[in-house]
């Protein structure tokens, strides 16, 4: 598990996580070689990010199309640890593990039902103006909810 | 093939195609059942859809966020007549069928590279007005557009 | 509503499900045009269908690699009654309307949490053989699992 | 661009592909943010990869279902370095970057039609047994292959 650049401490770095969405594996979702496609823990990551975002009260602003800034993935990465199967119950844990000024480091963990980590990923996203496509700063709320995450959480 | 309610005689029907868009099947779009995933057809038919609207010179203003409407699609069906599988050649084909006051019936005939259909579609497509949802009568430059197309074909 | 070839009496025909699944519209399944994307419901279609196969203990020996039969979707068609929006919870139901030798029609309804329908649809869902993909006609024990579901329902 | 862990040079590291895969990025793709979805460059990774693969002629046996080894993704990442929009056409090149005793580092570029890097992205490949899941070595003929397309490149 040394091998992931971004987890030190693999147990550690499980008990970090506060934030956990519940999803299960479609049909459409596998591929021919029966399994899920790789592509589809990206959409886990989306889906469970913006769960993340919206306990935290930001993401009601950025599906607003009259609000100035929207949120965007700036890179993201995923290590599969463990092939997934159809029908599968997923948790998809999510916490930020770094803020910058007008991004923020977010990492993940999908779970097995059995408890097993079955990938894992990080990626930042960037909060940027709608119209000129430019970074814009956290405010000091913004600043404040995502800390007030991490404060639950031992520091990384 | 004289269970499909939209088409009287297949072979006919088939003639009166004037426009076609390629395809080639994706991974990621087949299933655990190792064929193409029932869905995706539905994904083929809105991409060449949009391909035959823009060949009408029609798309470039709905996909402006400042033009006042859109095309939404009211129904849409497909009868799939022979599985299909990775990797596979397809010639999607589209049709304006007939033409309503703010909608139009599109048509769809999807071909193996030997000519072998393997699914057919239609569907309404209706104008709407971004803002209020309801339906907007087509110009009557669109209307001609459309029946340039139609023109082109045997009148079904 | 009378325009949708397969309702008779929208409340009638609303009254006959007996099973439903929820799902909550992901971001990804969003388009350009702000709304949920047209190719989605199948995709949802195909989760209920399942979840109600499963419901009937018929799913289970179909994603069996070893299983001699799949079910493979004949024809598959949505009415689109109300555009859907991110985040939006909808409840899928689904009822097997009629049961063919070897096939079976399998009606959908898709409403708002307010009780709106959204979206409707049917499609025929065929068991072929795994191998030859040609049709195999449903046990007595299927038919059976079938039909004591129609029988929770008034008959159509 | 020294951001990005695995580009060293970034003008060099766009010199040594010499595969290129052409997509358009369909409606479907896109959001209700209006662009592309983050999802999607994965997709355009695993085609590209594939055609790829095609290319050194070892993609046919993968998809035979009776062949002993299938292709997996051990782990993937894509840095989205400006935004893409409906209907753009990308070039998705690829080139395998290391060889390992089971597995290869795959990278991958996007380029705009104008020739500027819409997004870059790795990801390692392991070689698998269908059946019990573990990694199985190339054989030396799989490695001269990979080896061939590294030798029309500069080493990295």
């Amino acid at each position: 598990m040394g091998k992931i650049a971004y987890i030190k401490d693999m147990e550690e770095w499980k008990e970090e996580f506060t934030f956990s969405y519940s999803i299960k594996v479609r049909f459409s979702e596998t591929d021919m070689f029966g399994h899920l496609n790789n592509t589809v823990p990206f959409t886990y990551f989306e889906q469970a990010r913006i769960e993340y975002f919206k306990s935290l009260g930001m993401m009601q602003d950025w599906v607003d199309t009259k609000h100035e800034t929207i949120p965007v993935v700036a890179d993201l990465q995923c290590d599969f640890l463990h092939q997934v199967f159809f029908d599968e119950k997923l948790n998809i844990k999510v916490k930020a593990n770094k803020i910058g000024n007008s991004s923020v480091d977010i990492h993940y963990l999908g779970l097995r039902e059995d408890g097993v980590p079955c990938f894992t990923g990080r990626g930042t996203v960037v909060q940027i103006s709608r119209l000129s496509g430019k970074p814009v700063a956290w405010t000091e709320e913004m600043r404040e909810l995502f800390n007030d995450g991490l404060k639950k959480q031992p520091q990384s």
